[in-house]
């Protein structure tokens, strides 16, 4: 089958490889539509950060690999045991897998898991592929009203309502994003389908702000014209609720903290390349709280997850999937169309979609 | 009277006043002891920082003025319209007024409030004079069981108290405190009355970790001499539950985020006199919470608050005031017994009392 194997930083090479065995509990899918992720961006610039440089402790998997973990697909070829997925299904794929073994899987707590593995990044499988393999569990059946390319986006948008989630964000609060790439456009969505009162976002580019307002923010601010904390507290009546930190920039993380009132919350989903100076007397004066977000719930089972949220916003048309798709490529064209120009004009884009 | 006035950094002078007026709402302290805080040092060593330079918004109060807000003393006059307290009574102050006017007050959470006033350091009354005038919401009154010092003691053990109420730290969890200065010791007493299976302290003072242990710690590290995060996590599972920073360091920010385990809590009490590096990446991956703790609760009148529940802990013997009381010193002695003698040798102490 034809793959895009990660070798390395900027080496992404499409080659042919054998299709991967189904095991019993695994089904076989043709990938329809992988999206390329902040993540899968990072390994080609700086990797490998989560690609295993040696073989990965749980699955002996080292580089190279084919990335790509925000991917649908439709099941040619199921395992001898399993029961809940057919042939014919159309599915999007959980990418984590908790181990089940680890002090916070056997308290339930499997988002926590300390040796979860992410597939498209630490297994053999990706979805930059015509084929990937994955266990059962990790399969969700999109409904009719749900296409393919909007089952890729499913991955994203439960990343956005993860935030939300971790947020205690009430319905009639008031919020702020700063950052409106994928992942800060889909909490801003998913910040106003939880019934914020208005929703500001803050980002350079106009593109990127464009869809904001079309996602559901009420106001956004250019924080290279204006000061998005100066917009923000003017209307509000002391800052808003809560803030989203999603720039990973010091001064945004600054501006968020600043934006909120006082008792307020900042989600901080950013990854970091070096470690920002924080403001801590305006935390500990004010009371604020600073809240780490990571990915979504990992269940033992695919049921009952923020995945199966999002799956029904897509089909109820709460989210329009094509606000995020700036673009589709072919697999073949995936280094020059899809990293390289997210590298280049990035903000120019929202979601570039893969589609072997 | 006999007072001690801040003029400024490095100059508290004793100076006679007129004894201030009691209002129709206001009760007159004869004091008896009144704790040297560390924001009382910050004042002295860098201030003015809450003392107004200017007249203050709400008091018109500027330099010079009475510090002291750890106060406890006995009513010797009340005003007309006081009702609850009369005179003889043996009673302790709650050092801060919320405007009741403001969004927060207005909303309830007066703790919040954006223009509170906080006596010894905002009023013309403090607890380094021989009389102090307060407003009778302002008054707790002290079980027979529980002393005049022990009195002065309230405030900074509400802080403590508050801190783990902030941890939301539940019984049976585990609890690092990092620096035992006399509000790191309250928390670490708090967290061990809160039912906390197992209380690290951190703190390179000898005296002070002899206290840790008094108040209810379990294990005591010196950082000088061990990776305190090497002990935290050798003993518990994957770290603490909730972690409480009260030193002020970068480094024990960062100890503190490592020493807890994934998805715990690290409650930031200190001030900061610049900005720290912290280590987002620890907050976001393992989605940790940072959260700010200032003073207690602000109750529009005086019941029902942390002051009530550290009174009841007092008269119950949950907590021995003499482990925290390390000093007694006369007025006369305030600078160089008192000020001057905890920037020198401050770790040799805990608490020093002004007996006026």
């Amino acid at each position: 089958m034809k793959t895009a194997r990660y070798h390395g930083p900027h080496d992404i090479r499409l080659e042919e490889t054998a299709p991967p065995d189904v095991g019993p509990q695994d089904v076989r899918l043709e990938v329809d539509s992988c999206g390329i992720c902040g993540t899968d961006l990072h390994e080609y610039r700086d990797g490998p950060i989560f690609v295993p440089d040696e073989p990965h402790p749980v699955t002996g998997v080292t580089a190279p690999i084919v990335l790509g973990h925000e991917f649908s697909g439709v099941v040619s070829e199921t395992g001898t045991d399993v029961s809940r997925i057919s042939r014919g299904d159309r599915v999007v794929v959980h990418p984590n897998v908790p181990c089940l073994d680890c002090h916070y899987c056997e308290e339930g707590t499997y988002r926590r898991c300390n040796a979860s593995v992410a597939i498209g990044l630490q297994t053999e499988t990706g979805g930059f592929a015509e084929q990937a393999v994955v266990s059962e569990r990790q399969i969700h059946r999109l409904p009719d009203a749900v296409s393919l390319s909007a089952g890729a986006l499913v991955e994203p948008l439960a990343v956005g309502l993860h935030a939300v989630r971790r947020s205690d964000l009430r319905t009639g609060d008031t919020a702020a994003v700063f950052g409106a790439g994928p992942v800060g456009l889909a909490v801003a969505w998913a910040a106003a389908n939880a019934g914020a009162k208005r929703v500001f976002v803050s980002e350079p580019a106009t593109v990127r702000r464009r869809c904001a307002l079309e996602v559901g923010a009420d106001t956004v601010a250019d924080p290279v014209e204006t000061d998005p904390v100066d917009v923000i507290r003017s209307g509000t009546i002391d800052g808003v609720d809560v803030a989203f930190e999603f720039a990973g920039r010091e001064e945004t993380i600054d501006d968020a903290i600043r934006s909120t009132k006082r008792g307020g919350t900042i989600v901080v989903g950013s990854v970091w390349n070096r470690q920002p100076g924080v403001d801590l007397n305006e935390v500990v004066g004010a009371e604020r709280e600073l809240r780490g977000t990571n990915c979504y719930g990992f269940p033992p089972r695919s049921f009952r997850t923020e995945f199966d949220a999002v799956i029904n916003s897509l089909a109820n048309g709460d989210v329009d999937p094509d606000t995020f798709i700036t673009e589709r490529i072919a697999l073949e064209s995936v280094v020059d169309a899809g990293f390289e120009r997210l590298l280049e004009q990035g903000t120019d884009h929202v979601k570039i979609l893969v589609e072997p």
